[in-house]
């Protein structure tokens, strides 16, 4: 039996993206939608459309029974989920492979292990993969904290176990300073979240947020397609994504690849998956959490590679093999990925919906706009802000950086602020031109471009198209 | 003494093309602009854009001391001079030259050369390139003329010197057939354009239109990028191109690719050119042309080798030798470019000029649009009705037709009557889809389309996107 007619239980650039691969591959395609997404793009590509609930995310979109129910009465036998709302969700995944329609990534018992961290940090360890070094659970006793902290070695981070946003976090580089920094984390701990237990973990300076792509078949197959460089991020959401990473040599990037592998068919993983890991200024790396789905940045990897992996996922989830094995995998080139974003740089990134008036793609050669707005389109305010991804390719890097310059320059959004202008002045930070950033670089920038640095970079006057 | 700034010679969706590269590039650009033309993309997207003249072609684009001026004024050395216009003039190549300004093309001696057909025919005769015999000149004399078919070898065409658009032709496939093609021709001749003489050339049936994309540089190195076929045209206007042809197997492939390096090694060419060839149905190829300046339709070449030719012809120009070898070169894939004009093919092709309204370009993986139109800018009626270029690339033909399907069905352009809706009934003839046509079918199926056919093909009730 194969797929006869696929519901994508998603929204936005990823379900227009998916919409596109079925369309492709001569697979029916059907879309489910909120009231507040009517006349967005995903609903007008698909075959069909099923409304399932109002514009909260719970209402519809994060609504299981809705979206199950919308792919039963329309007769599909498989469910993309895009990434987001259910792709991760266990319970989801199980009531629909109870339907006996095909969930398109891997099993509900491999996705509730890897998401719970503890558990995957277990499993990453049992595979011999790095690990960020801890306590392995709350430490109550400043004693037993030292001992920890001795055997991690340090920098150490102290971390209030009921902590969040960047609060209740010190890091010690001595006994002595630990000793201090375990009071101090306590005692804020307690007087912010009524809960003084802490842990510990190792302090990774600097790191790089580097991922690695695995696709996996039902057959035991499984594969790297290399790395993923995501360290431009502002409070965990990526903005810039880029492969090859100037971070790895080929050795470093054998070793990561490997591990992913490992990783994975330790778990019996299918389908494609993404294996983050974050590695510090002495090439170390230590596996973070792996996300059992399509990744927003999956392009630059299918501009290095030339495999598409929405229809290899597809093709996996029919119970093919893969198309391709480890060793017919190279990197061809460099690509470089830029979130474009209804929100505001200047005004400390508040998303900005309304609507869209006139619209130009960039065009030429190896230059990709994956996106969901169209003329007169109206961001809804519900969801996230990202508008589409400008994705250029080129032989190296250094193409690579100008290729983006170039389509950001040529690319036309109006009626809306957004932060095309915030990216390409990114594009010509000395920090991104020579490769050399970690995860803090964009809090550094945003913090300079209040000052001087604001009136070089974002002096664009170069967009003509008004 | 390298490239500081170039002036780009064209207009619409050529010279947005060769902008975007000088801009990867970090060269400086300017614009030559008609009056018609003010308020176009390649006006804008230059950094600087000086006027040449009105409307009609002979008085701005055509108009070589305007264009070499305007060259000199704004302190460019080097012009670039896209495909048409002036790109294949040897007089404005040769006031460019004395002037000391580099032209991005062969030199005026070798376009010379090249330009003349009969010149051409006997370059390729001399490097062994096989070219469609014929009498090499008029014949008046019955008798003659015979003994002239029967060398060549049956079927042969006669053609009147004065002829044109299909007028003054006739097939014979024998002694007797010729005897009476050749009274009737001269007879129709001479009542027709005050001249009976004609001229004999074999008659390639069923020809497939394949061509050889070749480089050169100043060092002696030249390299063939493998074929297109063009065999989709109409009145001789190219309308579909693909890479590679499904009428050639690796050996003709590499017979023909040598043959066009030969003729090219020959001439002393350097720079994009192209070699155009006849192919019989029993895979026998006859040099036609050599056009000597970048194609319409190069991005498929670029497509399936990765290599940016726009690019590759100002490095070479500069004197850089070529960065790559015949060695390094392969066929990654296919890839398909469909032309969308603006006229009406359910009226006998008529120009549709005006003013656009809302676009929307394809997006999404190996989906390429190179256009100069954007929201509400008014197609002049003064030039070629071409709007832009759809592109798609993929690991099989199959795979390829079908991404570009989806393309064309997502491709929104409002205001003006274009070939969309009929591109896309190419796409679904099994014709195409078999890769079985010759330059004979689309004159066949536009008859076709007047009928049945057209309710069948034509009924394309997919676009959503109102």
């Amino acid at each position: 039996m194969g797929i006869n007619k696929i519901l994508v239980a998603n929204r936005g650039e990823i379900a227009v993206r998916v919409i596109r691969t079925c369309k492709e591959l001569g697979i029916p395609v059907v879309s489910v939608y909120s009231t507040a997404d009517e006349s967005s793009l995903h609903v007008k590509l698909a075959d069909e459309a099923v409304c399932i609930g109002t514009p909260r995310s719970k209402d519809s979109y994060l609504n299981m029974q809705s979206v199950l129910s919308a792919a039963i009465a329309t007769g599909c036998n498989a469910i993309h989920p895009g990434y987001g709302f259910l792709s991760e969700n266990p319970k989801f995944i199980e009531m629909v492979e109870a339907t006996g329609i095909t969930f398109i990534g891997p099993s509900a018992n491999v996705v509730s292990r890897l998401g719970d961290k503890a558990t995957a940090k277990m499993i990453a360890k049992q595979c011999g993969v790095p690990v960020v070094e801890g306590s392995d659970g709350i430490i109550l006793d400043q004693e037993d904290g030292l001992k920890i902290a001795r055997k991690i070695g340090y920098p150490v981070m102290i971390k209030a176990s009921a902590g969040g946003g960047g609060r209740g976090i010190a890091i010690a580089n001595s006994d002595t300073e630990f000793l201090k920094a375990f009071e101090m984390t306590s005692m804020e701990a307690e007087s912010s979240f009524g809960d003084k237990s802490v842990y510990i973990e190792k302090f990774v300076e600097n790191p790089r947020h580097v991922e690695i792509q695995i696709m996996a078949d039902k057959h035991g197959n499984v594969v790297h397609l290399f790395e993923r460089d995501c360290s431009m991020q502002r409070r965990n959401q990526k903005m810039i994504e880029e492969a090859p990473s100037s971070m790895l040599d080929d050795s470093l990037r054998k070793k990561m690849g490997e591990s992913a592998v490992k990783l994975a068919k330790h778990v019996g993983y299918v389908g494609a998956g993404t294996i983050e890991f974050l590695v510090d200024s002495r090439k170390n790396y230590y596996f973070m959490e792996m996300n059992t789905r399509i990744q927003v940045e999956h392009p630059v990897t299918e501009m290095i590679t030339g495999i598409d992996l929405v229809k290899e996922q597809i093709k996996v989830a029919y119970g093919k093999e893969l198309s391709f094995k480890q060793k017919d995998l190279q990197i061809l080139g460099h690509s470089i990925e830029c979130r474009i974003n209804a929100e505001n740089p200047l005004n400390n990134f508040i998303p900005t919906p309304g609507k869209i008036k006139k619209i130009l793609f960039p065009g030429g050669f190896n230059v990709r706009f994956d996106s969901h707005i169209y003329p007169d389109y109206e961001v809804p305010p519900f969801y996230d802000s990202m508008l589409g991804k400008l994705i250029v390719f080129a032989p190296t890097r250094k193409e690579a950086i100008r290729k983006m310059r170039v389509a950001l320059e040529q690319l036309v959004i109006e009626g809306i602020t957004t932060n095309i202008e915030y990216q390409y002045a990114i594009m010509h930070t000395p920090e991104f031109i020579k490769g050399a950033y970690d995860t803090g670089f964009i809090a550094k920038f945003n913090g300079l471009i209040q000052g001087e640095y604001n009136e070089e970079l974002l002096g664009w006057t170069k967009r003509k198209i008004k």
